[in-house]
């Protein structure tokens, strides 16, 4: 029906290169077939997923964690490959928790031989700590993950995204269904870098989904399963309410160093952990905020109930949500019009054109270790083990106006303020502020802070002096015997190597 | 601070392509430097934007249309990149309008070379139509524009994105502030392929300015401006209610027609445009809708104030928004919770993961001409000149169950119903329904969609028949003289060369 050939194109110069027209749907095939016109992402089984989505040895795939330890995506995905007979993959979770110790047999299959991810838990984290795997695990911050994805070290082959409800053409979110798990901050990253993405959706709903986190244009396939993750799992170990005296004191003392830290002024930003004595601040931060008329334009990253509370009083006008760290996180997000899910891009990426944590006025972090330098680790134990994540922690620290660390002087006969860091995650730099049970302590890079702080009748010591302290209660604790074989390698945000893990000698 | 060497990693076979840990803040100075940390997407100009961007002659800049005749970005920065010296841009817009006469000028001093767009009006029309530029334009649909630039051919080195309202990093919508066009629908495209994007604001609002249509992590430079545009000219030529007889028999037939087509079930999906006709048509359907209580899932593609109304109604629950129509349109995209703003890519790419438009029912579409095979052409008038936009034509023609033409079989003494169009837009293969003001014909390849509009008692003809009775009207309307010279190059949705316009003989 055309008049367009090769023929007509040849004599022109500009058109040569270009094609004439053969038919309506020479791309798009599925307009010409009622059925494959709707349905042609959906499979019937997992396992028709993986085959469609073109996954082969040695490639790699990616999961997000937004189910902390209530995600039943990324073993049974695992389990899946390794029954399928898959080799050598790389895996790329978001992060690990305790609930994926079931990934430790694979791995010793040869399923799994590397691994990318913010950090590890419980049995999975000892045995890799302990020399399961013969390439080290890379452990990177959230903002740091994307950094390698855009840099292209980290190229996602199929991403496996769990969500609660998904129309056939992929829209999906985390705020509807059954198990929801609220923002899909790390999904998003996901669905934009990785070749393949096959969703995982408890429910499939009539299209338009939408508005979508995760966008129709974005999704190959789907598959329909009957759980993706517990959201009663989502806050395990992160309590709403503590009444732990040491805890409640440390938080006491933290809203008393933000209010008179400079940085205390209506307009303010601030992230606070999902941790007992962050939440503890929040509300003691929220008091000081109405006697003073002081209202915050927006808290970001993690969000909690605690945060929501604040929004919903108006002491919060936006919250920028990654994670949603509970169930009413999760449904604020759904209904609170200013709470905005955003991105770990968006968030937190250094190589991004703009991150939000560069926004941020205060934050407040949580530290295993904090050393004479202000050196932070949150990934390894004083036994040298791998049990904790690196999250947002110097993603945020680096960008913050007031980076403020919280932490127990001692925590059960260890002490936490150390004359050098076992593994090192966030450089000393970031960190300006140390608020422990026993004191505060404030970086020489900012004697205006320790000044203003005196000023308000705050007691501020040397970091050397809570040392002193600390090694008082405890005594100078035995240093750790390594191996010269390394099991992790830290990466810094902008993707360097700030640190790395050996692995624990077995008689030390 | 790090112990990490070059040393280090060069001992460990995994570790070699890696660098050692600096500083904190090196690939992110501005953290470092308390103004640059917030303002360092700023200009002070637009001259001052255009240098950061790196623009360089021969390079593609980009804009949005969303202003559509109201537009005051495109010719602003074309005007300046003249003054400034630059040579032999290519320009795509994602559309050109009669407000855009001004680049006649920047074209014939050698500034612009070549221009990709969905399509032109006015005096600018006119003089490419005569031979003002050396290369063919490239005229594509709305999807077919994002399939070039995901297959390359098309690659914009500067967007420059006008925006109501924008926060210091980038994060801008169309739906606060002074001169609102509502849906970005377009820019979001640019911004997600363009090397580099600015952004002409009117306002510079505190940040978070979130939820966002354009994202900071896809802006590089901002700079404020008086006036983007006029949102009064957004709806110029596009009528709410007409009271032109012709228009309203056909606006009547084809609510007709759609009631008895099959595909008037609840939980269809339509799209209209914004001619009088189409208008008028859904405020026929409103009253078939209620009638029969029949409720639409969604509405699709440009939306005006009458397709508003009917989602107010709660006849239409969702509204997927690529383009705002009106001030009404735009409105609603601020409050209406299920008004949703999409990109064209997810609105109609053929190369996207999907496209909604995909899962329309209906769509009423116009015609300059239609020819015996329903071969449609939107782009030039019977004299060969070029006078329209290709737009969403074929994209949705092609996709949706069934595809109505609306048009007046005569338009001022000259035939809408020809032997075979001027110029091939849409293919007839995705055409279905033809209906004028003196009859409906239905394309032979949909025989079961004639035989319900005849058993509804709709008189069906065959176009011939329509054809005929055109011609009986006007005369056989005298055969346009064309040069050998292509001025311009139709492109099919798959990026397929459909038909050229070629130059009109002066003296025809």
């Amino acid at each position: 029906m055309s008049n367009v050939t090769d023929d007509l194109l040849a004599q022109y110069r500009h058109l040569r290169q270009l094609a004439p027209f053969s038919h309506a749907n020479s791309i798009t095939p599925w307009l010409a077939d009622g059925q494959a016109k709707y349905q042609r992402k959906l499979c019937d089984s997992l396992e028709q997923a993986i085959e469609r989505s073109g996954l082969q040895d040695g490639m790699t795939l990616s999961f997000h964690h937004a189910f902390r330890e209530g995600d039943m995506v990324i073993n049974r995905v695992v389990e899946t490959l390794a029954r399928l007979g898959f080799k050598n993959l790389t895996l790329a979770s978001s992060s690990l928790m305790s609930c994926n110790d079931a990934l430790i047999e694979p791995i010793r299959a040869g399923v799994i031989t590397k691994i990318y991810t913010s950090g590890m838990r419980g049995k999975l984290a000892d045995a890799i700590s302990h020399g399961l795997m013969e390439e080290p695990v890379q452990i990177h911050s959230h903002g740091g993950r994307v950094k390698l994805l855009q840099d292209g070290e980290l190229k996602i082959d199929v991403a496996f995204l769990g969500v609660p409800c998904s129309d056939e053409f992929g829209n999906a979110n985390g705020t509807h269904g059954t198990s929801c798990c609220g923002s899909l901050g790390y999904a998003m990253v996901d669905a934009q870098f990785a070749r393949k993405v096959v969703l995982l959706t408890e429910a499939l709903v009539p299209f338009p989904n939408m508005p979508a986190s995760l966008v129709q244009d974005q999704v190959d396939y789907i598959v329909r399963v009957d759980q993706v993750g517990d959201p009663a799992k989502i806050s395990v170990g992160a309590a709403r309410v503590t009444s732990n005296p040491r805890e409640l004191m440390i938080a006491r003392t933290a809203a008393d160093v933000i209010e008179h830290s400079g940085y205390f002024v209506d307009g303010f930003s601030l992230q606070t952990g999902s941790g007992a004595s962050s939440t503890a601040c929040t509300r003691f931060l929220a008091q000081k905020m109405e006697r003073h008329g002081i209202a915050a334009r927006f808290a970001l990253g993690g969000i909690t109930g605690s945060i929501v509370d604040l929004h919903e009083k108006g002491l919060i006008a936006r919250l920028l949500d990654t994670q949603s760290f509970d169930g009413q996180a999760a449904a604020s997000l759904e209904h609170n019009v200013n709470h905005i899910e955003i991105s770990t891009s968006v968030y937190a990426n250094p190589g991004a054109k703009a991150a939000c944590c560069d926004q941020l006025d205060i934050v407040i972090l949580s530290a295993l270790e904090i050393d004479l330098d202000f050196n932070v680790n949150v990934i390894t134990g004083s036994d040298g083990v791998m049990r904790g994540a690196s999250g947002g922690h110097c993603d945020v620290a680096a960008a913050a106006n007031l980076t403020i660390v919280v932490a127990p002087l001692t925590r059960s006969r260890i002490p936490t303020v150390v004359r050098r860091v076992t593994t090192l995650v966030t450089p000393g730099e970031s960190i300006d502020v140390l608020v422990t049970d026993q004191g505060i302590a404030v970086n020489p890079a900012r004697p205006e802070v320790r000044q203003r702080l005196a000023a308000a009748g705050l007691e501020v010591m040397d970091i050397e002096q809570l040392y002193q302290r600390a090694v008082a209660l405890t005594g100078e604790p035995k240093a750790i015997e390594f191996t010269q074989r390394i099991v992790g390698v830290i990466r810094y945000r902008d993707g360097s190597v700030i640190d790395v893990v050996r692995q624990v000698k077995e008689d030390s």
